[in-house]
């Protein structure tokens, strides 16, 4: 029996991954997608621009879509997932949270407010439980959870693992693909044979959004990590894929090979997305590569290498898809975690 | 009176950038070109396959390319520029200097070495006594000078104006131009829609030499800087021009505006060379970018950017051109400096 | 005595390539740039988004922009260069000449219009005759003059001169830079690892303006030339420099050293911006390329090479920059052919 | 019961090709590889320096490569596929078929050889009767059989589909992907930001080829067909899929709809590689793109759109996967026509 579920946003780039991975997927059944009121009343086919290099698929083209509006949802909607633009999200998703409906978003909105999970399975699952504070506190039925930035996923699975040596400090410089701002967000009149060493907001998102992913949940509140992370994030031509150059500081002093292992033994979670190991590190100094590796574990695998240890710590390279692992795929695998769970 | 200057390998990509330089330049008259064997004999059009956009100078057209050994070279000869390839250099380079000729080189053999100095003329001109040094435990005649590799001279500016203020460590993630490489070091089915987040020998060159550079030179010896250096370095689809993240940890507590100040203020040298600013710091968050800021200065500018500061000093981005203020130019302006100072 | 000008529409990536062009030209002040309400009243250097590598002209960025209407702009402005979208073009543009300006426009909007005079001077100078038709017919004290869409300029000087042999029919494939498009007119995620081989309107403008360009003119209207062109258009992730594989049938039988010899030999005209050379024809045939010979003749010139005979008449390549060349210079051009025709 | 089968060449570019697309091959079963002396004794997953995004097959990976010499290839493997370079194709591919083995060849070498069958299965799989011919004029036991060039191969059976149509003449204008020319074939310098108007032989290859491929063959010889084919063949920055823009002359006046039936109706055979419809016909106009569609039918199919008729015929693009449909494929393809018709 698979679960009736909705997309919000269902038009843009990744609400089209989010088409792409939900049709297939065997615990979900997508009847319902939404759009702007200019695309309202017309077939799925017809109001979103395919860009995606797979076939749109049969079942969803001739979906009717329909506003992003509570009363605009058909009855039996139990899960919806969020690809709205920050700002829209900001001013809908507790509308349909009010209205009962469990929203796992991808949009940036409310992701460090303290009431609202903001989880990578894999990694914080517990902190899930700040869905009843979120209900208590906000008097909701439903629920609404995130999934942190697309260079913060790509990092945070392997800072989780280095805790375990005290993890105290990060510098992180990011190789950012042009898809992480949107099919029109970056003009070829600017990358080509350039590099942009400035993504607005992104540090300050890898900044924050890492330490409460880190953070200890107590089953009232998440107190964020004490690590001491800064970034410098970059946009460069490549077409899917963040690659991000990690140092982290440790107060213990590992070898690079416990490094290695730390990260390779980094647990799974058995849900239908999560990759079967979720880094996979690499021995040749060269990779990961984002063209030759961002589609480890059908997207949703991170990638390491360059594992090397420095007079404070460690520093090594992580790549991630970043329209999958860190994106669309993000949402759906906290949507199977709510699941799991019981949430819906 | 002009002085006559030689170009050791001069076909390769450095090469033709001295060749580029040098032609036009003031103070110095090419007469000499050598490359391997097979070219000795040749005139310099037929022997080089010319890649720059400007076209090949009438001036060296019809030179005849000599073989690179002391006996070829002409006599009257006075200052010899090398980029040979460095396990030739390694095997010629002393040959010359024992033969009695100063030779400004970029090649990256010996940079290290306890008696070459290795030289950015804004930087640690004083380094230059080394010689007195070299001349006496070789015996030479001649001298050797080095300059650094193209993805440290673009930081190493930058960090010789934070030494103001106690610098401690520095993290640096590179985003190096495909030209870094040579004319076919980096294939296109490598680099289109992808990053290499490893260059060989790279990341070490970096830690060292910007120790030495920022090294202090009491007239016997240079005592290496201690500032804990860790390089990761990253080829990217741009031509030319590498960008540079970088983080520098300070004793002192600088805020950002004292650290634009330090770089502003940076003196430069009196040399034909040298531009007017040596760094030039740009006010925009996503500035510099490579393709935009590469050719400040006629390509010896270093252009800075993004300055933050941090828990532990400050972080921002740094750019230069990698074969002119990388490479070409940086061993003419050490030739302009061994002029200036009397060594020819 | 300089001639004062306006730039209709100078924010735009055309109005930027006319800013920085006319500005240090010797027969041209700059005393108005135009641009749409929401830039009234800021300086230049505030409502445009500079893009160009070369820094903003202090001249122009404090000048205060205006509305793009006759109203707006000051006495004393003789000439008026316009860079509007066709669509604004269309309906701004009449206004102007019939309050007495002569505009030489870049704009697409009635290039084919019998009584207006389409042009590049080293073609079709004569077909400037036609402003005498457009001012009996429409009543205007002004003139309105285009020049041709990019795409079309690149090939027409090589077809001019094979007129010569009986052109009778063209089959052209174009190469287009991505800056064609506007700045922000080619998506990266659309071109990176891709071509699109489709322009919307370009092929059927090529297939009818260079008839124009080509036909003849009898003091009355112009007949267009009848050789069957058809085209075939396709944007490539090049930055600027259009590049076109030609056929060109002829009813004679020349060899491909005559046709070079024609190309050579096209006649230039005395007008600051032409080039000296127009065509420049390379024996290499792996050139003109576009990085490397798009800015040969700063811009202005035609490069053409792998000029072969074929069972019809021959085939060959040909290279323009398209901003300069292409869109902005060739409005200069014909700006200073209005001058020196005394239209001014 | 599978068919032993080696690869000639096995470590290149198309070698490695190959092993991706024969290993899983359920006619076929790969116990060969060889490649230069230097590599001879090796394991494969030593000698090949491994390019394809997905991993190298485990049962290939350990298989020691041996020489490419008849001498070294072990008992039973009863066919072989070739992708050596050219002059040694040349060299040693008729020693092999001495030696009695059947070869299927991607070598350029011998390609318009009268007695050497050239064939595309869904295009001319009656030529293999010049296997005959060339055992009775060369005394071979094996057979020696050819696939056309890549960029022929693109552009062949759209052309075959018009031959109903009287096909009379063909300009083409290619737009090549640099995997065409090897792995190190492009120098990123050379083609970032550029193109490249020329690849050596290549319009020549095109120019004759497809005249074989279209020839009819009368049991002893192939008289090549009559059409005049002209190539400009352009080296572009995409990875893979070469795109084709094509004018056909035809003796007949089809309609733009009659063509794309005839493209849409072109027969396939039944072989394992051979994909459901040869060629797959787009109404966007902006279709095929090499990015978007070079997969279609696992590589294996040819794209076409923007059909248009002209005054003289029709004009199109067309677009196929330059490795494996235009390289690999099209070998193993060959190989498993000639399993189908008994010659192995």
């Amino acid at each position: 029996m698979s679960t009736t579920v909705g997309i919000l946003g269902a038009t843009g780039a990744v609400g089209q991954r989010l088409v792409q991975l939900l049709v297939p997927h065997p615990e979900f059944e997508v009847t319902t997608l939404t759009a702007s009121p200019s695309s309202a009343g017309r077939p799925y086919s017809d109001a979103a621009k395919w860009r995606i290099d797979s076939p749109i698929p049969d079942d969803v083209a001739d979906i009717s879509v329909v506003e992003t509006d509570p009363e605009a949802v058909p009855d039996g909607v139990e899960l919806l997932f969020s690809s709205l633009p920050s700002d829209v999200g900001a001013a809908v998703e507790p509308a349909f949270v009010e209205a009962g409906y469990v929203v796992s978003s991808n949009s940036s909105n409310g992701r460090m407010d303290a009431d609202i999970p903001l989880t990578i399975p894999e990694v914080n699952a517990d902190h899930l439980g700040l869905i009843e504070v979120q209900r208590d506190e906000r008097g909701w039925d439903g629920a609404l959870i995130k999934n942190p930035n697309c260079s913060t996923i790509t990092m945070v699975p392997t800072l989780a693992a280095l805790t375990r040596f005290g993890l105290e400090r990060v510098d992180v410089s990011t190789l950012q693909a042009v898809s992480g701002a949107g099919y029109s967000g970056v003009a070829s009149m600017e990358i080509i044979d350039n590099v942009i060493p400035h993504i607005g907001g992104e540090a300050s998102k890898m900044e924050t959004e890492s330490r409460k992913l880190l953070g200890s949940f107590d089953g009232a509140e998440v107190s964020l990590h004490d690590a001491d992370v800064s970034a410098s994030c970059n946009r460069v031509p490549t077409l899917d894929g963040h690659l991000e150059n990690v140092w982290a500081d440790l107060s213990e002093d590992p070898t690079a090979d416990a490094v290695v292992d730390a990260f390779e033994s980094s647990r799974g979670v058995d849900l239908h997305s999560s990759p079967e190991r979720l880094i996979e590190v690499f021995d040749a100094p060269d990779r990961p590569q984002p063209r030759l590796d961002r589609n480890l574990g059908d997207g949703m695998a991170v990638a390491a290498g360059g594992v090397e240890t420095t007079t404070h710590g460690v520093q090594f390279n992580c790549l991630a898809h970043n329209t999958i692992r860190g994106a669309a795929g993000a949402s759906v695998l906290n949507g199977e975690l709510l699941l799991e769970e019981g949430y819906i």
